[in-house]
């Protein structure tokens, strides 16, 4: 860390007073603004190492084409209320908490000086940690439009998944009414955000599931290292990048042609899938290097394509084995469809079979699910990559756009509308 | 990263080559010497920020008095094999895996070159990541000794735990016949070296369970920012430091005083008590904040004793409530009991009532059990603390001395003696 670095990152701990013996920091310290180190959620190559904070406010949400953070916190949420009026007043909760949490600010005003009968604000497990990137992204599921008169509202872009060759779905880690992303490069500074959005939550969400991811996959920075998934290989190389603003408009926003009366409210928004994706990593462990290689169309040690020598080289995809990964996952194979990814890698703990239970759980950001996933995923029903993977979760959310400014809240052009 | 940071710590990308398109470095470059930030297991404040190597020989094993590092991936495998030279082949073979990969080297002597139709010997997903301060620690539980002839090695300090009030433990959490801690500031290499251990160990060991932890909680460098729980309190502000050398002595190594010829096995190394505490997070936090303080005794903000202005300020026991939590746990409480805390906060999902699966896995390193864990545990039956948390996963394991050079290896003390 230099000094500069220091001075962009402000601590948490600066922001908050609490009652206690010989602490009684006041409203005005935690109200105090907090010097953001980019107006815009567009690259900044430094953020990742000063710990500086990303802009929550933009025409899409951060956590999108930010560059990706370098672990994970994702939950699903179910809703429990059927009062709209009480949910609207949560999203507006959360955007405040969001808002606040982003900028590496505790929830709530800060200062408790006065209220030791109640319980903080914040559950203060972040104290004292850097903004972390922390980016906050909310995202709408199919079943929430079933909901507070919303059904005509449901663009037809959000489509039910269908059922795809090899799926081994669990209910129990698929679906959900809504999602966060949370996506900081310190974990706790996830884990905290969806907490602390639970807690605000109570009485009209409940989590039904959650997921933690430990590593980063995916790359959107290519002048950066490309990370490396848990088979060992870079994973990300081929994606769209945070800075590519031509093939964002092209591929993952959600544009003003795209929607009707009914769903323009998703201008400005896109569509997330997200599959948690178990790997047989015993099997896969004991490939031959020669195999591995054949079954991604690259290498292993460098990542690059059959044939060619670095990683960045345009793969040449008819020297591939006609089912090898990147082949059939390649634009070129699906009629130009083209994904954002922004997986992790997880593990959480050990199968009754002593495996662990560890693998990819993917996260695909695109314009239309019907011109994204679902052709590839489609196409990918011959990878021979399915040897070893099984895709036992799934869920897809409408993002919507946005929050424009400290007077918007999260789905305000979903929930301002007339339903 | 400082530049000066950035040369002592070498990339795994530089201490590899893989067979493939484009890439072939010879396995004199995956040999090369790595450049030792320091020379023993004792404090270096720039470590954690050059993601340098901790030293894997010296007299006690790293990963106990060593500075705290961000992560955890935690396992405990049950044996396999009858067959007690292979097993002590496996512990040869863990060894050697365990120095290279400690110094931020891939497993295997990583010439790849002419092996394209051999799986890798190293799984790939920490190469490019810095050696991040890894430390493995390997552990014998009581089973281990029903094993292989070993009875009368067993040390009578490796007690069984009683069970103590409160106690709801899952067998499937609990136990097992060895353990590896795998500490280190990237997560990603934290599993990695569990990965590749499970992966040399395959038909002789199984993984019975293994714990993530996302974020340290207990310090062990005073002089360091100390982290805070999932309850939001700074832990381990009494603590064994690190650098205590005469502390150390006291309460954590095993003594040759301790020892008789069976057990002289374990002269230098220590006991290590693992914990899987769950906490009912969404009761806590509807806690008021003096409700919360009054449990542990001390403030929420700075982490002052009751009545005291500072953190680090001596606390007054008699000032606390008598089942404040701090008050309970001190020495003065329980005969001078003194353990060493190096635990880590977990989250592993949701349960089934849409609560977060999350919580403390605790670990307390004690020249003893029974003057360590065992007497503060039991004092900790009337801690208010109780009902906002349960002990759902419990071990035991002896930590045997430290690997003392190349030509050493784990659990030699133990296994050269004849039985
Ligand atoms: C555990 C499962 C998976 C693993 C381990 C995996 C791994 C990889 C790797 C190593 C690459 C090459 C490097 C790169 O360009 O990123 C790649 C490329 C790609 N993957 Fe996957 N992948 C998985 C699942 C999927 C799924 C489910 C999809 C979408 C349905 C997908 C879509 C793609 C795409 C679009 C590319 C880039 C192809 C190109 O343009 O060259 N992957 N994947
Ligand atoms: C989820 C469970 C637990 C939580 C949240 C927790 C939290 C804390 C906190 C916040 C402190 C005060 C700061 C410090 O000195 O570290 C503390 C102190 C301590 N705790 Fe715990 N603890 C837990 C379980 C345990 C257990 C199971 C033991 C041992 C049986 C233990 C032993 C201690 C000791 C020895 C101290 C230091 C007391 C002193 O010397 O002042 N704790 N704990």
């Amino acid at each position: 860390m230099t000094d500069t670095s220091k001075s962009q990152a402000p601590s948490r701990r600066s922001l908050i007073g609490w009652g206690g013996a010989g602490l009684a920091l006041g409203a005005a310290a935690a109200g105090g603004a907090v010097a953001m180190a980019r107006t815009g959620n567009d690259v900044d190559p430094t953020a990742a190492e000063t710990g500086a904070p990303v802009e929550f406010h933009g025409a899409h949400q951060a956590g999108i084409a930010t560059p990706v953070q370098d672990r994970l916190h994702f939950a699903a949420f179910d809703v429990e209320t059927d009062d709209r009026a009480e949910f609207v007043r949560m999203l507006k909760d959360w955007t405040v908490a969001a808002r606040r949490m982003t900028a590496g600010q505790p929830v709530g005003e800060g200062a408790y000086g006065g209220l030791a009968e109640a319980p903080p604000d914040d559950t203060g497990e972040a104290l004292g940690l850097k903004p972390s990137r922390l980016t906050l992204t909310i995202g709408f599921g199919p079943s929430l439009f079933e909901k507070f008169g919303l059904a005509d509202m449901r663009p037809e872009a959000l489509v039910d998944l269908p059922k795809f060759s090899g799926d081994n779905l669990d209910k129990n880690r698929s679906g959900g009414d809504l999602c966060i992303q949370a996506c900081a490069d310190d974990p706790q500074v996830a884990v905290h955000a969806i907490r602390n959005l639970a807690r605000i939550g109570f009485g009209k969400v409940v989590i039904r599931w959650s997921q933690l991811g430990f590593g980063k996959t995916s790359s959107t920075t290519p002048e950066a290292q490309t990370p490396r998934n848990l088979m060992g290989f870079k994973d990300g190389t081929r994606n769209i990048a945070g800075t590519e603003t031509d093939r964002l408009k092209k591929f993952v926003w959600v544009d003003e042609k795209d929607v009707d009366e009914k769903s323009a409210w998703m201008t400005g928004g896109s569509y997330l899938v997200a599959r948690r994706i178990r790997m047989h990593i015993e099997t896969w462990d004991r490939t031959s290097l020669q195999e591995q290689e054949d079954i991604f169309g690259r290498d292993k040690g460098e990542g690059a394509p059959v044939g060619k020598a670095k990683e960045r080289d345009e793969p040449f995809l008819k020297a591939m084995k006609p089912e090898a990964h990147v082949r059939l996952a390649h634009p070129d194979t699906n009629d130009g469809a083209t994904i954002l990814r922004r997986g992790y890698s997880f593990t959480d703990g050990t199968d009754g079979l002593g495996r662990l239970d560890a693998g990819l759980f993917f996260l695909a950001y695109q314009r239309d699910v019907r011109k994204g996933f679902i052709p590839i995923q489609r196409s990918l029903a011959i990878d021979v990559l399915n040897e070893y993977i099984q895709h036992v979760g799934s869920a897809i959310f409408a993002i919507p756009p946005g929050v424009r400014d400290k007077d918007d809240w999260w789905g305000r052009t979903l929930f301002s509308r007339e339903a």
